[in-house]
């Protein structure tokens, strides 16, 4: 009797099997090793919270994608994380909120959401990022997706590039330079977002249709974006994005996007997205936006999520299998200790009928000696 | 305005704060590297499963102890999953059926209850493990319980000491020895677990009681349950503990409770919980017991479970603050990432308000030199 009720797991939810698992280790240990000697510090909030702490203190977070349920202790509704970016700024504006600033954290973990994102089924992935709290300047930018980049190349990312974007694109022009009416910004915005010029004309945008045209690789869209600013409301921005591409430009291949809003709902002035050679996706996004404190009062932040479940399973695949050492029935204790201290990985026979190869070992241990098997 | 209502986590649940967090990743990097360097493959079973999946593959784990929520993609119950051992006995029954055996395999991750234990309100605890499936020798008893404390040695764990127990000793004594009412059994059980004399008798267990004074340090203890077992029903039993404590002597200090039923109730004929000095409570415990296939069959395993948070927590106010070094704004970036290199965790001023000591860093660079600050 095969595959019982019992043995199956609900849609969108996996096990990671020992190759698969092996390389999620070794990518979230790179990832957290490189935040760590860039000085953010890693923090760790618990697995659910109250459905309120989570959906209140950024925008952009829905507890409708999010799992809920009543808690018995405090009769009050908890909600299993969706993101580890809100959890984050919770402790940043409550526990930390006392700590010098700029306040550099990180942070690992499983994130859940109640369906799964469009043609993807999938509900759990792995969250990766970094936050910086406290300064959401063009060094903080810059910084910020250096940091991103350098951990993704450090887990094993190939053929990256970073599609730049200017959330607040739209309220700044609209607030100064080129005036739209109130009810006609969220229209500009969504057809700018959906890059459709008819739509754009009938929402009374007919302006902006310039944006439209700076997109693509980075030198040629500024340039578009640059020369379609007459007013230079969007000079300052400008000359951000050359600040930061000139960072990050050796590390990846960069385009622009002006325009592009969809997953930077709570973003401010700056946005990005990351791609890797031979994903579907992104593998990382991340940009700058606004903390809300205990009170009303609000702290700049700029921080990047990774989700490297797609790298994760490609490099899965060239996973090095580690030499494993067979020890034989009546192997010397001391002499197994002293390999593994040099790093041997090993694999004791509990009974004669053990196989070594059957086991996985490469080598096995006759008296003091490796023998490659 | 302070600590609003949105700034609280529920009643059990916590976040760790940096150093915590730092302490929390040592840890488990330690335990985890132990048990790699063994054999043991990693697994990542999800966050959520089917409640079913979760309850019925092994008798111990309770649903009522889980968050428990609809899936609206399936209209099935799923839950929270409150202990990985069950996750991973399911992927040894499913998809590593056909794996050689004995398997090893092992796990990290949080899990989650929906009530604390006892005084304890606790919800959220680390869970660490490891198991070996396929054979419940004697043989493996000494290596999963030697991996244990190698692991929480490695971990920084102090003054270890091991409990055994003989979790079906009473089954196995009436059985054959000394015979009892089949609605007697389960009274002589709880009776002798709560070590009282006078219940005992009144159980009609007066025969079982010389096991209430085979308990204590293990040479003697050992020899007062041997004196007991006049029939030598126990005696594979006993030579197998003296086995496993000449294995582990010179790991943790040792003592029998032979009768110790209280969490060993899914555990076959061995089982033993792991203290260390400092720590209230067990910090780990494990022994053998049996996985349900996919069928009716069952698979003998043997393993442990390590919950370390207040190990985590002991530790963390030792925890050891890496060196930082202060990059000022002019740095010099190769020269930076050259001395990450090698090791420096470094923290770069984002604007001429940054201030290094406030930040935590010990060091500066001048230039290509570090100074002490």
């Amino acid at each position: 009797m095969q595959d019982t009720d019992r043995d199956l797991l609900p849609e969108g939810l996996e096990d990671r099997l020992p190759r698969d698992a092996a390389a999620a280790a070794r990518v979230t240990r790179a990832v957290l090793d490189v935040l760590d000697s860039h000085g953010y510090d890693r923090v760790q909030p618990p697995t659910i919270e109250f459905e309120k702490s989570m959906a209140s203190r950024m925008a952009g977070v829905q507890p409708r994608r999010m799992f809920r349920f009543v808690d018995p202790a405090s009769l009050r509704t908890l909600a299993l994380r969706s993101d580890m970016t809100v959890q984050v700024g919770r402790i940043a504006a409550t526990a930390l909120a006392q700590h010098a600033r700029p306040l550099r954290l990180c942070y690992a973990g499983q994130v859940v959401t109640i369906k799964g994102d469009g043609l993807d089924p999938t509900r759990e992935r792995l969250q990766l990022g970094a936050e910086l709290i406290g300064n959401d300047s063009v060094a903080a930018a810059g910084e910020v997706l250096a940091v991103a980049l350098e951990a993704l190349t450090a887990a094993g990312a190939k053929g990256l590039s970073v599609d730049f974007t200017l959330p607040d694109l739209v309220d700044a022009l609209a607030a100064e330079a080129m005036p739209l009416d109130p009810e006609a910004i969220e229209a500009v915005r969504r057809e700018l977002d959906a890059k459709d010029a008819g739509g754009l004309v009938a929402a009374g945008g007919q302006a902006y249709l310039p944006l439209l045209a700076a997109i693509g690789p980075f030198a040629a869209a500024v340039e578009k974006l640059a020369a379609f600013d007459k007013s230079g409301v969007l000079a300052g921005r400008i000359a951000a994005l050359h600040t930061i591409a000139d960072r990050v430009g050796s590390l990846a291949r960069l385009t622009l996007d002006p325009s592009e809003r969809h997953g930077f709902e709570y973003q401010s002035w700056f946005g990005f997205t990351i791609y890797a050679e031979g994903l579907q996706g992104a593998v990382g996004r991340g940009g700058s936006y606004a903390i809300l404190g205990s009170g009303t009062e609000t702290e700049p932040a700029i921080g990047f999520s990774l989700y490297p479940d797609d790298l994760i399973d490609a490099l899965a695949e060239a996973e090095p299998r580690a030499d494993t050492l067979f020890l034989p029935l009546d192997y010397n204790a001391e002499v197994a200790a002293r390999l593994r201290a040099i790093g041997w990985r090993t694999v004791a026979a509990l009974s004669a009928a053990c196989e070594p190869v059957a086991l996985g070992c490469t080598h096995r241990l006759d008296g003091t000696e490796v023998v490659r098997l």
